[in-house]
């Protein structure tokens, strides 16, 4: 499976394209228009969150609901661009409106501009903008109807924002789908989840921000997807690779994560019991992951985000045309997006997994993978039995 | 730059194609001996490390010690091949010696068996084991040869072994190179070092193992390396992927990583200063990646690596032919594998930024690299001038 | 730079993203929507191609008509979409109109029915159709431009129509773009142009179709594109691949192509001579490509296109329903489509060699890829100099 | 499954690295060895190819006589390295001998020098070479044994050298195995193979070489490999783009390829019946593709390759060092490599179409990958019956 996506922040539209899915997937518009109403709101966002209600347009490879194993190419509407037209159009534009030459500290605006031959960063930053984790939530969210039928569930929650933090439980996907979007910060521990949004506002009343950290839980993947044949085909490369990827993440980890750096071996590593004629662990460390393969339990991921660049206040920087010391002046931003970037984790982290069990279980057509996959599960399934 | 590596750890050698170098590069075979050495090295290792010592073989792709753009192909043998040849060999074999049924918490052993049907261990172990990086350090060093002729170096250190931590400063690329090595753990700082010993000490005595952290640093890489454009474009996807590839990694970061998740945007983004005409930060907490791209300061990369998982006193497990519960039975193996793993990370993280380099040059041959990435370091360079 | 498409024939829209422009390419609308007309043309056109004058629309990648680096993405809209949203649509539909079940032989049909698991052919047709390429014309309009830049320009003509040959002589890419449009069925000599009319009007009358074949040729492309190093990188390889990938392709050839399976080695190598200290050929039998790369000559592509599956009096076929033996029920179809393929073919090749070049000179903005190749042609050009 | 290989023509060995074959596979050297030696086989084969009898030695990969699903590497090594160690060895060598400045026509060795800066062909003579190929077999040979386990075999025949052909029947891949190798231009019939040795001597006697024609015919592949989904998703962009990819070959066609493009539509198409319950063709124009798929019937690809560019007297050149104008010098080669190139062909054959099996079942291990096409074929097999 593959995927690309395009779009400006305030360009005409996001657009995604699928490749690779199998035919006869059930695409519930109203599920992917949900996540993605969920990658919008949270504790901490801004003023522009309000004005769009991002809305999937899909242009083809889906047919009376399902999908017809051509690509699926689809777009979300920018809903301010009619007032952007004249800025960020194709054709002829006033080039000098919205010119940002105060490049901003912890964006890609000063290297973008460099790299490229710009000196208006405004050619950078309407594509580096966290705006594109739209479409990646559109793709993630048709990697999860995939997951679904296949008895595979995906959560979040956040466990810190700017150093509060919540005691973080083991919580299955499901647990997580039913209660993080309760809490206005995606925060399983309410208590928590108020000292969080104090936090925010403190940030915002110093015109700051704020970062955080993340948890993604995917349950009901068979053990076995991923490889430890080559350092390419492990599962641990696609995920950390794919969450690394998204916008703000300066760490990732699996498991217990960095926790395992302290710990002697036989305090880290899940033993392996036989229950009655079922191979279990009773820990999951590993986060469900062991030699690049899952292992058959929850897949746990860890990210931790950078707090947004974009700080009210200003930050010292350089004026890239005259080279002058100027305060880096604020696009319209949010204070913290973590409870939103979790929403991003969860539709990333699908999306890998979906396509390594097309990798591994391969599949026209959703009754052959659904088929294949059974038939995997009852040779060791959610929990192995003993009949190798 | 494609790379695929082979090979078992007992069987003939570990063999690596290279493709897509450039014309022209020198190759020394002596420091490529050099770096597998330092991966063979360290406090904490086990018998196997004293009678290999590891080489490389090339078969192709240099002559008169030049690289010719052809791919680059090679082998490290396995030294102690002889005494496995009836078990291990693509032939006739005698499988029924050295089989593990006692799958190993915390290895591929059961998942591998799982997956690929096998009642052997063996049949995973051979390739999921650590000796493979071996095949990795050989083509990073090719990589550091690559860029070290274009002013570009890596070095890395240990932080923390099994919990013990050293006060961890900011070090050049140069200042590890010069120092780390002198430290049996690869610890910067000698009174942390001895702590760090005596925790692995301490493990061996215990039956255990240890694991530990370790940081990367790669000082001189011009700014715009990777792509803010695309999601796999970002210089930290590739980073993350490959390091997260690594045995054993369980955690990635960049910069001060999960630490920013603390602290306001104020306190986390790196300020941009005129200084006579140069663009500089003071501070690098970003570790040289801004919006997917290099940003000319030294790139920094931290790891977490569990404790390996084969542990003297063994763990309980199942014997997955007879599901009886049994104790893993130790393969020959190391208490601390950190000091040697952070040799491996600097390989990857080598490899990865040599591919990206191309990528942005292109480059038929190494003068034309050279050419290339003069032009753009002069443009924006180490120390950017506003000639924007 | 790597490209996918999307769409149905009668969906709402062909979507396309290419990714990996540089930035600063100029993008001329009205140049992409020509080559868009030009598909459109050609005599043996059905009626379909007379409602549709198909137009890109850019939804982002471009800003005031400059390529911004960030992916380019495109769509073409379908003008009969409204009359089939009912039956295309990505919701409720109604799928019991426009069922095909006799499955017509030449096309995906029966194949696809039974690889993805359908009973209506509506679900593979729709895809598979030749539509999709106003898709790739338009991804190849846009290497076009960037082609143009370099001073490599892309022509063709049809030289067979059913069996109708013309002589075809050497033309250079300018010459073909200059005089080929000229021609309803763009063929360079217009008493051929007469008989292979006729030859379509025949086809016509009997309710049959025609096929054909065209050549490309690529003028410009300056020395060593591809290589020689491994089986994928070298030119011919991505050239056939791409154009054997072009529906109804059934074969292709570089230069001279088969011909040369008929002649001595000293009547098909094109020899090389120092004419006043410029290195040149006096000949082209190569094709303008040795030892999978440019070797700077012209280069020469031919493909032979099966006559388009949809005969309108109908083939022998199966009912996949029923088993019945019945009549394949036309599709609203051409009768010959060799002219409008031959653009297509265009497209893609330069879409090939765009790639290409990209990959040999790296390339984030077009100043950079112009100097670089600039230098590259100083250095061995179009007619090599004696420098080396 | 990804494959790369290595290796100089007169360096220490070639090598390769397959990726991604299932486990379990009985990997048969004998069979390997032989494939090797049908390579080095044929009438108008030079002295090289007897003082070589290939060997393929694995590396790993393979245990016992079966795959472990980890990578597959193998050398092949040059038996005359011994005398060439001095001048292609990577360390000090006399880079005084055995220089070619003489660029020969229609080799890689001009543009191969501008592209890489090299002023001795040498350096590209020794990886352009078909040489390389004996590597290609190998893997192919390793296909070949995965296709025969899944009912898939691979014959090929020579139907033209150097414009002698035969009247070429509708042979099946047993026909073929069985046949063309008693022929020493593996030609189907005895007539025209004589006249094609006579063809080839003649060659030989004016100093020249010979091309010519081959087919490959693969059996048993089911319907549905491949996809008309996405352009590079079609079988014939994967098989043509790799058969294009072979040293020499100028021209690829599908079934009856060119043939198609003087005939109408109602000519062409295989018309599809009911026989019994069974979905058959008569007849098989389409050479086994449509739409981008397998449809069930043989698959047939010809080639058209050029006649050897080493020509024994001589093509006028010039010296890239002096500039003069000299004679091309041979190296020692064969006057005609059609029989040897039509088992290339049949390896590069195998290999896509193995990969494409495994993109379409998936397939972590032998028995899965059975199993999996096995039910496949049930549904729609060779014959397809009309259980839809």
């Amino acid at each position: 499976m593959r995927y690309l996506d395009a779009g400006e922040s305030h360009g005409k539209a996001l657009a995604g394209i699928i490749d690779g899915l199998p035919a006869g997937l059930k695409i519930d518009k109203d599920f992917v228009n949900n996540e993605l109403k969920r990658r919008q709101s949270g504790y901490g966002r801004g003023g522009r969150m309000k004005i769009e209600t991002d809305k999937i347009e899909i242009l083809s490879g889906v047919r009376g609901g399902f999908t017809l194993a051509s690509p699926l190419a689809f777009i979300v509407k920018n809903k301010d661009y009619e007032s952007w037209a004249g800025i960020m159009g194709d054709g002829e534009c006033d080039l000098s409106k919205r010119v940002l030459t105060g490049v901003r500290p912890g964006h890609a605006d000063l290297t973008g501009c460099i790299k490229y031959g710009f000196s208006d960063a405004r050619n950078v930053l309407e594509r580096a903008s966290a705006r594109e984790t739209a479409a990646r939530v559109a793709a993630g969210a048709i990697a999860k109807l995939f997951l679904n039928e296949l008895g595979i569930t995906v959560g979040s929650h956040v466990y810190n924002i700017g150093g509060v933090k919540c005691a973080c439980g083991n919580y299955s996907a499901a647990q997580l789908i039913e209660k993080s979007d309760l809490s206005e910060v995606r925060c399983m521990d309410p208590g928590a989840a108020e000292k969080m949004m104090k936090r925010i506002d403190e940030a915002r009343e110093k015109g700051d921000t704020a970062g955080g950290e993340a948890e993604v839980v995917v349950s009901g993947v068979p053990a076995g997807i991923g490889s430890h044949t080559q350092y390419d085909r492990k599962l641990d490369y696609a995920l950390m690779g794919a969450i690394g990827g998204v916008q703000s993440v300066k760490s990732v980890s699996i498991g217990i994560g960095r926790d395992c750096a302290d710990l002697f071996g036989s305090e880290v590593h899940d033993r392996i019991y036989n229950e009655n004629g079922l191979i279990v662990r009773r820990t999951n460390n590993a986060g469900g992951i062991e030699g690049g393969m899952s292992n058959g339990e929850d897949i746990i991921i860890r990210a931790a985000f950078k707090p947004i660049p974009t700080v009210m206040k200003g930050l010292e920087t350089v004026d890239i045309r005259t080279g002058e010391a100027v305060k880096s002046a604020p696009e319209r931003s949010d204070v913290c997006a973590v409870p939103a970037a979790a929403v991003v984790l969860e539709a990333v982290a699908a999306f890998v997994i979906a396509d390594k069990i097309l990798e591994t279980v391969g599949g026209d057509r959703m009754d052959e993978v659904k088929q294949r996959l059974m038939k995997k599960r009852e040779e060791y399934g959610f929990q192995n039995n003993l009949g190798l």
